[in-house]
């Protein structure tokens, strides 16, 4: 393990966080608020970066490498993410701010701030921006690094797996990346106009449109997006966080008009049949705690983007609803968003390909001499891509179990320890009973909130680079 | 399909059925009740019996009749099985006795019964009797049908399969199928003698035995085993609970003093080890609700084998335990006993194999170039059925989380929910909170009932003959 050459990249990427520093900093001046947390954390994360940035290393880098430092620059990030947090005072121990600034950053929106509103506009600022940031990170990962590391197979944005993939369309990829940033640049604008026009403060259309573009959460308002009441509010923020959560490479398509291989994505139509049949089931089982079908199904609706999508905003309170609408919120958290979106969860693709990889094993079963190929896109899908997909899901259901032991050592219901880890791993945010829309994570031990933060980390990087940074085999010398 | 040898050979099974139901008869007539209920049973059984095993049919068999035959032949013994149950009059509806006495041939025992001690003996008898028949039918199953069939990798105790499998073991059928009935039956007759010594009434050690051969759970007691409140009666169930639960291959090898190679099984030892630790870190947890050390690991020890075992039976509940108790309750339930044995769940080997492929995907993310094969008990596991154990995982849980979604329409919370489908499916028996040792299932509607009838058919029969039924190019003509 080139341990030097993994800390030089994480000093670099602390440099970038550093600089996107100075934007809360600017905010924090406009509002004429204490600026003294912003520039003692520039200084230090700068400090930092220099430091590791200056490390002498050599130039070998390996897949493992490439596990190692995507891991810890989630890590790193996360901890000085917290310093403004933290040193602001608004946040009563050092956990306390970093479960913030990873939920930020790994764009969940869970909290444990009971009192949003009462927070200094820079740091609210700040709050939002990381799931900006974060959502930014994820495609730089997905369509930047991880070709480049040559990842088979565990990322399903990755150029082995079918479904329109980034490097495959475009062939340089320094323009890849442009044209994703462009995307995600102006379609966050976009979203802030478009709130602004709906009647938002320009501060909270901001605020809201950095939530949404990376699928993370975090309001400036206790009721979150409630707190508008406005049928306007929500149905700009239910196409924005339905939009965020498509494989970005589907806009490529349409941008450059192939527009019948764009809406022949077997992971866009399954996810927008999900979409569909969730909110007709739901909004039919809710009518019994609103007056009306169009009550039931502006509520319903919001949610049930919210939850796919992972962002977790909240105009309803979901722990009132009916237990069977409850079930299929959970269900909805598991299944999560498109692969190549900003979304979380164990993805669209992944959830579709189980279901074939059953059908499949059921039609052996019943024709045992026929040859069957589980397809996506009409494309074979290979075997070893799928060994590793059906692998995933293993380890990710076990990820959830393990860290619902842990957390549930503070006491809480099965209910509350369970969904706690399952929103924090899919990247989420709200989860059952107490921690619901209405509720925060504010109760829970240290301890859970550190699990939890490392497990809002393990779901963002799709699990094995965590499991690879803490596997012995890593570190042996070879 | 075909439907008319499949219906054959569940008329020949229905026959055995009446005749094993001359036993719980023979018991009525002891006690003095009345015989009516078993008496029209018998007609009824034997004649629907009589009529299907006369129907003319070809004697083409394959592995898709193979898997509907041994579907429908579990189906059809839970429906005759509740005529004696809905003759009695004691089960209020006929879902009631369905619901018992599918419960009961799955050896999953979790009852609807509200006061059990009210019952005749003979019923009582018929109950716990059944889940001695269920356990038979699943040695035999795993012995006897499946070899024949040629199915592969389907079922761990399949030729195809590494660790120790009868069928490799012995090379006749009839010899193999005479030693693990013998080894059944003695170890049933064993566990009586014992109970009875200890102080239990010669019908109540009969009762237990036979509940805890088939891992099942019922007991003639309102309090289950917990009404003996004997530490000898707990220590000897609490042994054989873990000896039934025990791929039966090991014992056939220590018969045959192949001792080293029986010691030697990878899913003995990973058993062994789950009873210990989760022995040990329940003990500790639950000094909070006991007094002292001696009575904590009294009550923890026996809840462990209980659960892993996937009997059911209670000295304690654990409902009343604290949260990371009842956490390491739901994993042991998911993990639940080895394969080849009467104890249901995911099954031992398979969460072993799932670790030992999640490790080889890190080993192989740090290692590119080295080629890594996944062991057990020393052999290669083929990919093959490497992947088939992954579809089963991802069909497991999603077969428990869409059952916990129909449930979940009684609006009961999502831990009642959840805990209901898993402990059905993995044929355990109690759930938490309501559901817990001291609970019983009987508040739920008709329609959860029936979900839950299927789905602990559904675990019984490792998941894919019940989704072969149910598929429809099953039934597609060729």
């Amino acid at each position: 393990m080139n341990i030097k050459l993994v800390l030089k990249l994480v000093g670099r990427v602390l440099l970038l966080e550093a600089a996107a520093l100075v934007i809360p900093l600017a905010v924090t001046l406009l509002y004429r608020e204490n600026p003294a947390p912003f520039l003692l954390s520039i200084a230090l994360v700068a400090a930092c970066g220099f430091a590791l940035s200056a490390l002498p290393a050599k130039q070998q880098f390996f897949t493992r490498e490439g596990f190692a430092a995507v891991a810890l620059i989630w890590i790193f990030t996360g901890l000085v993410g917290a310093l403004p947090f933290f040193l602001s005072g608004w946040f009563a121990t050092p956990m306390d701010a970093v479960f913030e600034s990873c939920s930020g950053f790994t764009t969940t929106g869970s909290t444990i701030l009971t009192d949003i509103e009462a927070l200094p506009k820079g740091i609210l600022f700040w709050r939002a921006f990381t799931h900006w940031l974060g959502g930014m990170g994820v495609l730089v990962l997905a369509t930047a690094i991880l070709p480049k590391l040559g990842i088979r197979s565990h990322y399903l944005t990755q150029a082995e797996t079918p479904g329109p993939v980034f490097s495959k369309l475009v062939p340089k990829q320094s323009q890849t990346s442009k044209i994703l940033y462009t995307m995600y640049f102006v379609l966050t604008a976009l979203e802030a106009a478009c709130l602004k026009i709906a009647g938002m403060p320009l501060y909270d259309a901001f605020i809201h449109a950095f939530s949404t573009a990376g699928t993370g959460g975090f309001s400036n308002r206790n009721a979150s997006v409630g707190a508008y009441d406005s049928v306007a509010v929500d149905l700009i923020i239910t196409v924005f966080m339905l939009l965020f959560s498509i494989n970005f490479a589907v806009y490529f398509l349409i941008l450059t008009r192939k527009w019948r291989e764009a809406l022949s994505s077997d992971e866009l139509r399954f996810f927008l049949t999900v979409v569909a049949v969730a909110t007709a089931v739901l909004t039919l089982s809710n009518l019994e705690v609103y007056t009306g079908l169009w009550e039931s199904f502006r509520y319903t609706v919001f949610q049930v983007a919210s939850i796919i999508s992972t962002t977790g905003f909240g105009t309803a309170d979901f722990a009132l609803w009916p237990q069977f609408s409850q079930l299929i919120i959970v269900l909805l958290m598991f299944c999560g968003a498109s692969a190549g979106s900003t979304g979380g969860g164990m993805k669209c693709s992944r959830v579709l390909l189980l279901l074939r990889a059953i059908r499949r094993e059921i039609h052996r079963i019943t024709h045992p001499r026929s040859v069957e190929v589980v397809k996506l896109d009409g494309k074979l899908v290979s075997e070893a891509t799928l060994h590793t997909l059906l692998v995933f899901l293993g380890a990710y259901v076990a990820t959830i179990f393990s860290a619902a032991l842990i957390i549930s050592l503070d006491g809480f219901s099965f209910s509350v320890s369970f969904s706690a880890a399952l929103t924090c791993v899919s990247n989420v945010g709200p989860g059952l009973e107490a921690i619901g829309p209405s509720g925060n994570f504010a109760a829970f031990s240290g301890l859970s909130k550190g699990v939890m933060s490392l497990c809002m980390i393990i779901g963002r990087l799709e699990i094995f680079p965590i499991l690879v940074l803490f596997s012995p085999s890593t570190w042996r010398r070879n």
